[in-house]
């Protein structure tokens, strides 16, 4: 069999949790919670399960769900998204972000995308044919270098793909960021794909910039969303894309083939359940609560931590505790101090080290306390 | 924006859909069933959603779910798949072709499809670049034209698609169909993509024939199959892979991008729901009954039924009754009459038309009795 993927493994998500596992080590790795979502939410699946909504639901998703979402952009972006036309319930937002490359992009198309990087965006280009152009973002600060952005954009790219609140650095983008982008964008071809899974989880105050406030590039930018990390179910695998019309339009094309719907009664619950905008926009408080303690713990040990913003993820530099490569330490932790993180290499296309692994916070008090206590040992 | 798939539009099963809805018509359209899935099942559902198996799924599905396919495979086909390397499970059967195809075609691979055909082969064999040789099934009998087949397999065929039972005719393969495929497959380098989502519903005692039973090419099959269809929870969007160790490592590089994982915590509800094989091996006799129920009232009118071996779709010829093209007929028939069924023209290429329609009985006796009526007065 001729690969289609032929430099590609086990993403690291999966490497990690298997050891974590084998190794009976506590799972701060892949990004999931351990604690459960809110029992109203698993009432409704249980009551449209009852009812017989387990049929496929229509290829858009769930009606009631998509005009919740339409309100969502327009109260918190301002920005107009049409129900019917330019929003759509996805297969989690990995089949969203796969769903978007497959339909934008041909044979030979570039696709800037910053590292850094989550471990779907490349292979996903290169099963299609494109070529990533990776831009590296600049070590340790991890903000963007706009004059490489503006050199490396050619009339070739066809998208540049931005996660913000970014996995796995924690940082977040100023509304001057995205004025640049908007800038950069306006004067070339380029498409957006936005991956905002982490959009309600931003800390101290600080604000959310949403690619969808952009109303001069709107016909170009993709929105990518979350329920899973949204309210603690990465499990159901639901997730949403927003796109002006015609772009929609191409994205339908290819999504009604690749997964055509999605979990029936999951989107009767999520829709029930999000009309209370109380059970997403606590999510700041709830999460800074754990990165807050989570920190203080870290800070007993001799990590060097770096800032975290947003996402329920931290990373911390272990330079001063030893000398291994990050894949060998992080490694190293697993077998033999029992907590799982990711080696931030594997962000990396050419495996940049500078010695930082990836903490998941979105853990039980107690959990994160138990970690702590075998972090401590090193 | 550059269309990936110029000449596709909406498919015909939400376009269908769609207008039974406008037209408050009967849905006999789309292939679900509109009775509710066995209460046991939803009861496991909730239980492991209460229990917070909310989470990721492993990427390769549930263990135990993957244990109980393998031993089933074992037990009704003498095939021996491995539920740790050659077993996948997949967000719905739909998503399971899409995969494979996207694992196999690299661009100018010539994949040979049987028509009428299910809508969503040919446009995923465009999207990564490969090229579509359909061949007819004869008319009226809708059997393979096995020389035909010889005469259009070449060195650039990479890949074979067989759809047993198949929708929408209701035919089912012979033992001694599978062997000649077995036998032209050996003296090339194709691959088989068995589509095998209705295994469980045959009639009059007829055997379901597994590709899985072909040993001599087990290196060359990926089998695919669907919760959704076994157990009338299509909108759950559950099925499965299986194939061969090497094919299934290719296979999981692809869906690792492009879903991840699979509703959790339906999936531990299937795995506890399976162990009864009743819950399945049932099928045949609860869909005859149907089916014959169904026969017995459009005998009544003109329409001239084919035969139904499998599936749980009844196609009829309206010749007797309307002039019109299948697509104007269906139309009609769903506007004016008020059941919408789906015309057989939009399962070729080239839309050849000979005046049948595909009817769904997977439906309450009750939903069909109504159905029947309406047509009566056709
Ligand atoms: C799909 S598994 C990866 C989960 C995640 O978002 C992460 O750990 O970064
Ligand atoms: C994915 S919607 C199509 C359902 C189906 O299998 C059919 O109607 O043939």
């Amino acid at each position: 069999i001729k690969s289609k993927l032929p430099h590609v493994s086990t993403t690291i998500f999966s490497v990690m949790s298997q050891l974590a596992q084998e190794n009976n080590a506590i799972n701060l790795a892949q990004g999931f919670p351990d604690f459960n979502t809110d029992s109203e939410l698993i009432t409704r699946l249980n009551y449209y399960s009852t009812q017989n909504y387990n049929q496929y639901a229509p290829m858009f998703g769930v009606e009631k769900l998509r005009i919740l979402l339409s309100e969502k952009f327009t109260k918190l972006y301002q920005s107009d998204y049409d129900f019917q036309n330019e929003i759509n319930i996805t297969s989690g937002a990995s089949q969203a972000i796969f769903n978007v490359i497959s339909t934008l992009i041909h044979p030979n198309d570039e696709v800037i995308i910053f590292e850094p990087a989550y471990d779907l965006y490349q292979p996903t280009v290169e099963l299609f044919g494109g070529k990533v152009v990776p831009i590296k973002l600049k070590h340790p600060e991890y903000s963007i270098d706009f004059e490489e952005l503006k050199q490396k954009i050619s009339a070739k790219t066809k998208l540049i793909v931005i996660n913000n609140p970014n996995n796995p650095t924690g940082r977040i983008l100023s509304e001057e960021d995205l004025k640049q982008f908007e800038k950069i964008i306006s004067e070339t071809n380029a498409y957006i794909l936005a991956d905002e899974v982490y959009e309600h989880i931003t800390f101290d105050e600080k604000k959310h910039q949403s690619f969808a406030q952009l109303k001069s590039i709107k016909d170009r930018v993709f929105i990518v969303g979350s329920f899973g990390k949204l309210f603690h179910i990465t499990g159901w695998k639901i997730g949403y894309v927003l796109a002006e019309k015609e772009l929609m339009k191409e994205f339908r094309k290819c999504h009604q083939f690749n997964v055509f719907s999605t979990h029936t009664p999951s989107q009767y619950a999520l829709a029930d359940y999000m009309e209370n905008a109380e059970h997403y926009l606590h999510l700041n408080q709830f999460f800074q609560e754990k990165r807050d303690f989570f920190i203080e713990g870290l800070q007993q040990t001799k990590f060097e931590i770096l800032p975290c913003e947003g996402t329920y993820f931290l990373s911390a530099n272990y330079a001063k505790l030893s000398d291994l490569n990050d894949v060998d330490f992080a490694t190293k932790l697993t077998k033999e101090y029992k907590v799982a993180t990711i080696p931030f290499s594997a962000f990396y296309q050419d495996k940049t080290d500078h010695n930082i692994i990836r903490f998941c916070f979105a853990k039980k008090n107690e959990t994160l306390e138990q970690a702590l206590e075998k972090l401590s040992k090193l």
